[in-house]
C-alpha cells in the first residue's frame, strides 16, 4: 500500500530501526525546544512523530500543520528518550522520526477537541463525524462489529444459514406501531418495514431451511426511551428440530463465547428462573442480580391488620403486600427516603411505608415508623421473622395492585442497589449477573379492553399439556418462551413455536381474533402450517443492547454510528425533512397539514 | 440433539451398523412387494427408509404418511441391496431399516409436487414456502449464504469492519425515485430509505474507519426489470489511503477468492479495458467477453457515400457507423435476418442493413444485399478489409446517433452470439468472462434538459489533472471510475471519491447544482470534507447478481427468498395492502384517491 506501510496506532518496537510510512490525523501538535512533535493517530491509535528543524522543507510544512489535518508521514522508528516513554500506548516505547511530511488534506479548525469527554448530546450528534473520531466511539464500534462477526462465526460453525427477508412487507397493525412505505404502483396501498423477520423466519422453518439466521434491522414507531431507537438491529435466530431445553443451551453457548472471545469475560452459568420467582422476589421479568434484596411476600400477614393501606390490596383479589429489607438500611436519611417515595410515584404507588429497625430484641419499641402504630404484634412480628431484619436494617413496604407493587418496588430495589449507600453497603455486586426467565404465561389481561393480550405474540406454543387451558383458563396457561437476562437488561428472548395450525387456531380463538381477521393478517402462516411445518422455535437478540452492556456506554447511542434523537432525527442530516410535491404525488398521498411543514 | 442425530441427506456408509435418528419431510413413499419406502428429505438431501410389516404399529404409521408429511425416523444404517444402489446421492451406497416412526405433523396434499420443475412464477411466488423447499431453491440459498460469508471472511481478514448505516435517513430528489416513509412525530416530514450508503459511507472514512463494509438492503422504486427488485443487497464497502489501483487489485481478489471457495472456480486475471475502448468494440460499458464478435469503425468511411443512411449520422457530431462481422453468418436465413431486425427497433434502431459475402474475389458481384447498390466501391473495399470478412460470413451495420447504434448493434452482438447459430458456430464460448472497465467519463450530456450529469454520481474524483476541464470541457473529463463486469452483467462498480471540499464544490458547479441546492442536499458531506477528508474509494457489488451469476438462475427472484413480483408485489403476504385510516391519521397523510382502495 503506497499510502501506508502500517497503522499508526500499531508501530511498536518490533519495527525498531525500520522506515515506515504512516497516514493520519493529527491529534494535537507541540513545539517544544525547537522541535515539533506530534501525535498522529489513526483508528488504532497513536504514535509520535518529531520533526527536527535540520529537514527544512518537511519542519516548514510540519509548522503549517494544525489539528485534524490529515497527513502522510514516512519517517524512521526509534526508541524514545529514557523517561519519555509511554506505558499507557501500544507504540509508546518508540517514535516516528519524520523524513518527509504530506499533508493530504487540510482542516478548519474543529468545533471541538477530538478528546473532549464533556460535549452535549446534541453537539455530539450535530457533529457526529468528528464525534465519531474520538476513540471512545472508535472502541464502541468496533468492539460492536467483534461482537457481531463472533455471532456470525458461531452461528456459521452451528450450520444456521443467514437469509435475508424482506424489509418492504405487510402492515399488522398489532403490537407496536408500524412505519409504513407508500406504494407508488398500487394507489392507496402502503408496505409497512419490519417489526421483526418473526413470520418470515417462521416460514422459512416451514420451508426446511432448519437453521435461520439474520442480523438486520428492525423497526417501531414508538415514542422513544434511552434504549429505544425507531430502528434497531436485531440478531434473529430460528430452528427446526430442537426443543426449548437445546435451544437455551445453544445459546447460551452462543452468548458465553463472544463475551469471552470479544471481552475476554467468563459468564459462567446461567441460573434459570421462573417468571412466577422473578416476581415473587424481585418484582420483574428482568431482576438484576447484581442487586442483593429481594422481596418478602406479605400479602397474607396484612389481611387482618387495621391499616388500609395494607389490609385493602391484601385482601382485594389482583393486590400485593410485600416488604423490601435493605440491610443496614436505617443509616438511609429521612430526605432520601423522601426521595424513593417520590421516586416510586413514577411507577403509580401512591406512597412509601417503612420502618426503621433499631432493636429487634425490644419488639415493637425496637421499630422506627409513622406505620408501627397501625400494625398489631403478630403483624410485626411477621415482619421481622419473614425479612430476617437485623438492628440497623430498614424495610420498605408496597401494597397495591400487583402490577404497581412489582413495578414500584422492583425499581425500588434497582434503585437503592445501585445508590453509593448500596454500592458501600456490599448491596450491590459488581459482576456479570446473567440468567434465563422461562415459564413466562401465554396471555395477560387487557383490563382495559377486557381482553386476554398474548404476553409474548400469538405464535408461541403452550406448554405440553396446557392447550386446553386456552379455552378453559388463560390465565393459568404457561408458555413455552424465555428470556435471557444480563444485569437487569433484557438482552434477547424467544419461544418454540406453535407448528400446527389447529393449536394456532386456539390461541386466536383466546385471543379474540376472528378466523376472518386470522386469515386476512396470518393467513399465509395459517397455509403454511398445513402443510408439514416442522417443530420449530428461536430467539432474538438485541444487538444494539448487547453492546451497550459490554462497553458500559450509558445510551444505546454511544454503539450506533448515526443514530437518531429522542424526536426520531437524525441531526447530521436533518432527517426527516419536507418533500417534493411531485414524490407525494406520485405515491398517491397528500400532506394532511400542509402548513406544519412552512412553520 | 434428541430429535435429530444426522441430516438425512449426510448419511452415508460412515454409519453402516448404527442407529440414527432422522427427522424430515416426505419427498415419497413407495410400496413395493409389501414394504414401504419412504424418501426422506432434509436440507442436506434424501435418504432412503425402508419399513418392514414385521414392525406393525411403525408399519401401520407408515401406510398413513403421505407426500410433505413431517416425520421423525429412527432406525438402523444399512447397505442397499445389490443394484439398488444410487450414486447420485450421497447417501446412496445406504438405506436406514426403520424401526420408529413418528408423524411430526401431518401435510394437506401440496397443491405441486415438490420435484415438479415446470411451475409458473406465479404458482412458485404464491405458494413460495413450498417452492422453496424445492432443491433447487435450497441450493440456490445456501450458495448465496456461502458466498456472503465467503466475502465477509475476505474483508474481515483484510481489516473492514462491518458498521451499520441508517435505513431511515434523508430524501435525495437526484437519481432514482426514493422510497419514501412519513413521519409521525414530525408532521409533513418524510425519511427515505436509502438508496446506497454511499454519504454515510464517506462519512465513516472522514471519521477515521479507515475500511468499512455492509452487507445490506438498498431501495429503489423503479419500475422493474428481470434483474431489478424494489429492494436489493449490496455489498458495500469503502476504504481510505487506497488509490484506484490498489482497490481494484485487492477487490478483484475477493471476487477470485468468492468464486474458488463457493464454486470451485478459477477465474484468472481480469483484462483491463477502458469505457472508451468498451463503446468502440463492444458499443457497451460491461461487455460479454464470451461472445467473439466485435464493432468495425466505419463512421469515416461513410461521410461521402452516396447513402443518407450512413451519410449522413457519419457526418452528423454525434453520429456513428458500425460494422458488425459475423464469421459464417451467410448462414443466417432471411427470416433470422428479419427477427434481428425487429430485435434491434427495441433500442431505438430504425432499421438493420446487412452484406452477405459469397465471394471477396469477386468484389461487389461477390456481396449480396439491398445496400451495396448504394455504395461506391472504395468504401466496398474499406468494409470488407477493415472488417477482415471471408467468404460465407454476414456484416450486419449501425449508423444512427452514436447511443443508439452502441445499444442496438450492442444487443445485436450478444443476441447473435447467444443464439443456436452462435453457439454452434464458436462465436460463443462457454467460459467466465470477467473484466475491469475503467476510465469512465466524469459527465454526459442530457439532451432533454440540456445540462451534464455525473456518469457515476457526484462524488466521483476525476482523473489527476482533469479538475479544470470539469469546468473548460466537461465532456472530456475522466473519473476515477470502473466497473467489475462478468460474462455482460455489471458486477459492482465504484470510484475514488473527492476527498476535497473545493473539488467537490467545481463538481456541483459544472451539474448546476446551486451553492445553496449543494448546501441544503449535501451540506453534512461539504461539512465533513473541511476536517482534514483522508484520500478514500470504494466499491459496491450486487450480492442478488453475483448469485444469480453463480448459479445460472434466469432471474434474480430465484435467489431471493420472498421477492416480489415485476409489479412490486409480495404475492404471498399480499403486500403492499391498504392500511387504517388511524395509522394515516397518525403519520399526517390522506390518500388522494380514497376509492383505488375499494376497486
Amino acid at each position: 500500500m503506497a499510502m501506508r506501510s502500517h497503522y499508526c496506532g500499531l508501530v511498536t518496537e518490533a519495527l525498531l530501526g525500520e522506515t515506515v510510512t504512516l497516514s493520519g490525523w493529527v491529534n494535537r501538535r507541540r513545539d517544544h525546544g525547537g522541535v515539533i512533535f506530534i501525535d498522529l493517530r489513526d483508528r488504532e491509535g497513536y504514535v509520535q512523530v518529531v520533526c527536527d528543524p535540520d529537514r527544512a522543507e518537511m519542519f516548514a510544512t510540519a509548522e503549517g500543520v494544525r489539528n485534524e489535518f490529515c497527513v502522510q508521514v514516512k519517517g524512521l522508528v526509534r526508541a524514545r528518550p529514557a523517561g519519555t516513554t509511554n506505558d499507557k500506548l501500544k507504540s509508546g516505547q518508540i517514535e516516528v522520526l519524520c523524513h518527509e511530511l504530506n499533508v493530504l488534506n487540510a482542516s478548519v479548525t474543529p468545533p471541538f477537541q477530538i478528546d473532549d469527554e464533556n460535549l452535549s448530546e446534541t453537539v455530539r450528534l450535530t457533529h457526529r463525524v468528528l464525534d465519531l473520531r474520538r476513540p471512545y466511539m472508535q472502541k464502541n464500534l468496533m468492539l460492536r462489529y467483534k461482537v457481531s462477526m463472533e455471532v456470525r462465526k458461531f452461528l456459521d460453525a452451528n450450520g444456521f444459514v443467514d437469509i435475508e427477508t424482506p424489509m418492504l412487507t405487510k402492515s399488522t397493525p398489532e403490537g407496536a406501531r408500524d412505519y409504513l412505505v407508500p406504494s407508488r404502483v398500487h394507489d392507496g396501498q402502503f408496505f409497512a418495514l419490519p417489526q421483526s423477520p418473526q413470520l418470515f423466519k417462521q416460514l422459512l422453518m416451514v420451508a426446511g431451511f432448519d437453521r435461520y439466521y439474520q442480523i438486520t434491522k428492525c423497526f417501531r414507531d414508538e415514542d422513544l426511551r434511552a434504549d429505544r431507537q425507531p430502528e434497531f438491529t436485531q440478531i434473529d435466530i430460528e430452528t427446526s428440530f430442537m426443543d426449548e431445553q437445546d435451544i437455551r443451551d445453544m445459546f447460551q453457548g452462543m452468548i458465553k463465547n463472544v463475551f469471552q472471545t470479544a471481552l475476554g469475560v467468563d459468564l459462567g452459568d446461567f441460573p434459570v428462573m421462573t417468571y412466577q420467582e422473578a416476581a415473587r422476589l424481585y418484582g420483574s421479568d428482568k431482576p438484576d442480580l447484581r442487586v442483593k434484596l429481594e422481596f418478602t411476600e406479605l400479602t397474607d400477614v396484612m389481611a387482618d391488620v387495621d391499616f388500609k393501606v395494607f389490609s385493602a390490596p391484601a385482601t382485594t383479589p389482583g393486590g400485593r403486600v410485600v416488604a423490601l429489607r435493605v440491610p443496614g438500611g436505617a443509616a438511609i436519611s429521612r430526605g432520601e427516603i423522601d426521595g424513593y417515595t417520590e421516586f416510586v410515584k413514577i411507577y403509580g404507588a401512591k406512597g412509601l411505608a417503612w420502618i426503621k429497625v433499631n432493636e429487634v430484641a425490644k419488639g415493637r419499641e425496637g421499630l422506627q415508623s409513622p406505620i408501627v402504630k397501625n400494625l398489631h404484634d403478630a403483624a410485626l412480628a411477621e415482619i421481622v421473622k419473614r425479612t430476617g431484619a437485623q438492628d440497623g436494617d430498614l424495610i420498605f413496604f408496597g401494597a397495591d395492585k400487583e402490577k404497581i407493587v412489582n413495578d414500584a418496588i422492583g425499581a425500588l430495589r434497582i434503585k437503592v442497589g445501585h445508590s453509593e449507600f448500596g454500592k458501600a453497603s456490599g448491596l450491590f455486586e459488581d459482576r456479570w449477573a446473567p440468567l434465563w426467565v422461562v415459564d413466562f404465561p401465554m396471555f395477560e389481561h387487557d383490563e382495559e379492553n377486557d381482553r386476554w393480550v398474548a404476553v409474548h405474540h400469538p405464535f408461541t406454543a403452550p406448554k405440553d399439556g396446557h392447550e386446553d387451558l386456552m379455552v378453559t383458563d388463560p390465565g393459568k396457561c404457561i408458555a413455552k418462551a424465555y428470556d435471557m437476562v444480563l444485569n437487569g437488561w433484557e438482552m434477547g428472548g424467544g419461544s418454540v413455536r406453535i407448528h400446527r395450525a389447529e393449536v394456532q387456531k386456539k390461541v386466536f380463538d383466546a385471543l379474540k381474533i376472528t378466523p376472518e381477521d386470522a386469515q386476512a393478517k396470518f393467513g399465509f402462516l395459517l397455509d403454511a402450517l398445513q402443510y408439514g411445518a416442522p417443530p420449530h422455535g428461536g430467539l432474538a437478540f438485541g444487538l444494539d443492547r448487547i453492546v451497550t452492556l459490554m462497553t458500559g456506554a450509558e445510551s444505546i447511542r454511544d454503539v450506533i454510528a448515526f443514530p437518531k434523537t429522542q424526536r426520531a432525527q437524525c441531526l447530521l442530516t436533518q432527517a426527516p425533512s419536507p418533500v417534493d410535491e411531485k414524490q407525494l404525488r406520485e405515491l398517491h398521498i397528500r400532506l394532511r397539514n400542509p402548513d406544519a411543514i412552512k412553520a
